[in-house]
């Protein structure tokens, strides 16, 4: 397959740092790749990628000296693939909703990832072009009522990039985003009634939060805080972690860490928000519970699960060979009945010609 | 011809107040309609226009109750007009640099008139797009020397809806935007030295500058402040003033209110900034000053100026009549040079082929 895949160009490919959409992106361009696909990458210049890479952006906007204005820089970048559509069987769009006012005016078709909704202002684009737009969602939770999908496809990971820990380990670990969202405060407090250290990791994205709720309790001994981390890095501290903490208070669309944490055989305590639920297995391989309260008392019986069966569950479930052929399926699916489906039709939700979520 | 126009969706058509983007493509789009051709607009829905309105957005993002994120009203915008470009011979674009960036999607040619460049960051898309750009520079003063032009047309205003007064004013005035550029701290100077009364009106667009600059000296006598005006007290204003201050700090790419002065047959006292130089001419439709004491002894002298000389300067050099003509005969000229003009072929400013600003 001729694929072209629109990636963000927030940050480069594959990430330093932060960057989920990016991530995903890199793992499917490079699975494509590996798969003998003919791949371009529409991505930052300074990308790594075995694919044909197409970069009208130096740098990510979101990166240190990447000043151009990030609509401008997004207008280019979207424009250039839209305008070598021709070229491809197929488009990947993991870039939002901008790509899709482009899409009616080629005739290749292509797939939109929705990383997720950014606002509720974007819905009207994914509505104007729900007839084309082939929506993979990250979850089911993260599936708007309003839209029709062409799947569900989970997040998946290079498992070799984890290494299994069999012994459990003896401090929490919060990674993530600094940010109340992701409950980091709630890490602290959870990490203190149990009476074990926590390691905080991540990029700090709320500073007002990080000094006023983070910072004070940061010591080094009870509670450290080690900024963002790199890969290898990030593999040692899920691994050595008796549990992830994962204390949500949005609906979180899917978390990397969590299937990062258990391909190392770490079990995560969360809230039972958003993917939560469809991630984790209550009492095998973490815990959901709703409170502080619940997370200290789940913090006293995680030791007892089965590291095994969390990397198992991993390797199963959230392994990027499985992603990769989901969305190779999907675009053969796309291909194979573009011509019969007329423009213009929609499907409904759970329809029977849809992909079933449970198989993708 | 069938002309697509792609108006901004910041203020409806025409705009009620202040909106010199949205008024020229309303100018233009009733003149192209009065002289037989088929014309789309694409505009905010709540538009008026003679022409079919084609409006994706309910009511311009900068107006109120507009609250819808203008990046995902302007792109289900843009997208609306390509989407329909096969409809059109000939695209007008009055909205910015995105538009450019579907361009290369469809067969329509498009003509961008630049109405100013809002930030150098915007000028990659206009040289990534300047071979099939057709860019009209709406002053000489705004041509960027990156870029290769159709032609420089001046805008152009209804004579009409400016009456003509013969007497001398009794007042000086300020009309535009409240802005440290716009100087109208340097009109109540002036006015202030000149021993003359200073009628301001128009939108406060710097909050902090009207407080501290401007507001202290408003006194309902010596200098007094009108808000926003519509268009017959704009007339009567304009028409009853001795001459408009127009002390801009920065290269204004044009003066709408400049040539509307010269209409009801006020001379202009302003900075030789910009576009100024090519609107005024010196010691006849005003003066071109360099400081506050050049204004204060042009104000002396201004009363001396004959009034029907700048009326005839307004309808020989700045009619609507003279500047929709001037883009239909751009338009036929992109229609009829683009099959024999090769794609990717740049012209330099000035080479033979072009067109003379001095014609269009």
């Amino acid at each position: 397959m001729k694929i072209g895949v629109i990636a963000s160009i927030a940050h480069r490919l594959p990430p330093r740092n932060y960057g989920p959409w990016e991530q995903i992106a890199s793992t499917l361009t490079e699975g494509f790749v590996a798969r003998g696909h003919e791949v371009t990458l529409f991505a930052t210049a300074n990308s790594a990628t075995a694919a044909q890479l197409h970069g009208t952006a130096e740098l990510g906007y979101e990166e240190e000296g990447g000043g151009l204005d990030p609509q401008v820089s997004a207008a280019l970048h979207n424009a250039a693939a839209f305008e070598r559509a021709g070229e491809f069987d197929i488009l990947a769009n993991h870039f939002d909703f901008m790509p899709l006012t482009y899409s009616r005016l080629v005739s290749t078709p292509m797939v939109t990832t929705i990383h997720g909704f950014s606002s509720a202002e974007i819905l009207p684009v994914y509505r104007a072009y729900d007839d084309i737009g082939h929506y993979v969602a990250i979850s089911d939770a993260n599936r708007h009522p309003d839209l029709s999908y062409a799947a569900t496809i989970h997040h998946g990971i290079d498992i070799s990039d984890f290494t299994f820990v069999p012994d459990v380990g003896r401090y929490l670990l919060f990674l993530g985003r600094i940010h109340p969202d992701k409950g980091t405060h709630l890490a602290i407090e959870v990490a203190k009634q149990a009476g074990l250290p926590l390691i905080i990791a991540g990029v700090v994205q709320d500073e007002a939060y990080f000094h006023d709720a983070v910072h004070p309790h940061v010591d080094g001994a009870a509670v450290s805080y080690l900024g963002p981390v790199g890969r290898s890095e990030r593999d040692a501290l899920l691994g050595g972690a008796r549990a992830l903490l994962h204390l949500i208070s949005f609906a979180e669309p899917f978390g990397l860490s969590v299937v990062e944490a258990l391909a190392t055989g770490t079990p995560i305590i969360a809230t039972p928000l958003g993917s939560m639920p469809e991630i984790l297995r209550h009492g095998s391989t973490g815990y959901l519970v709703s409170d502080v309260a619940g997370a200290v008392s789940a913090v006293s019986q995680v030791g007892h699960l089965d590291r095994e069966v969390c990397r198992k569950e991993a390797t199963d479930r959230f392994s990027a060979e499985r992603m990769i052929e989901d969305y190779l399926a999907v675009f053969e699916r796309v291909l194979g009945t573009r011509t019969r489906r007329p423009r213009g039709r929609r499907q409904s939700i759970g329809s029977p010609g849809m992909f079933s979520h449970a198989t993708f």
